[in-house]
């Protein structure tokens, strides 16, 4: 259950820099090098390599090295968890709103009827 | 597009505190005040008030402050553009696996036939 927590909470602040995603969305297409990555973003090699580290805590990004070249794709972590919460949030919030109408409507009822 | 990211920076790092995550579960459920989260989720008023300003901040909560009680509510963010991101990233995710799937066959029936 904690371990559950830890690799969400990872996840999200993973998912918290346009870089981290980006990265993530280029590896959909490809794997990459550190390099090529850095490159990509416009970024130095040790700012990328920071980023990379961080999803790679995260289970979203594996890297393998070979000779100089550390390659980088997508981990195995698919985002089920952090998919499922977002979409128990998201429902709950629909059905929040759909109350707050509801005493609307209620409202504009009786002010009508009290006409 | 820069309001856009900065937003989803915003969530996904509210998102990132299982705390932080608790309290949006619970205002789903019905609003509350800043004590009522502190005490169910044994925290000092304090530690809830920060809590409760980055979710503010991240526009996934409004409060509103009626005499000395500060009552929270879920905010206008519903989160789509979260989800959204993540379902096209899990859909990337499953393509790349099955990519790999194809591979593993071809190995296997190539490895087969040459048996």
């Amino acid at each position: 259950m904690v371990q559950y927590s830890q690799s969400v909470d990872a996840s999200f602040a993973a998912l918290s820099d346009p870089t981290r995603r980006g990265v993530l969305q280029q590896l959909g297409h490809t794997e990459a090098s550190i390099t090529e990555l850095a490159d990509k973003f416009h970024m130095s090699l040790t700012g990328m390599k920071k980023h990379v580290g961080v999803l790679e805590q995260a289970g979203l990004v594996t890297t393998r090295k070979v000779g100089r070249v550390r390659t980088c794709r997508l981990g195995n972590r698919g985002l089920e968890e952090e998919a499922a919460w977002l979409e128990q949030h998201r429902r709950l919030w629909a059905a929040r709103f759909d109350d707050l109408d509801k005493v609307v409507d209620e409202l504009k009822r009786k002010e009508k009827s009290s006409e």
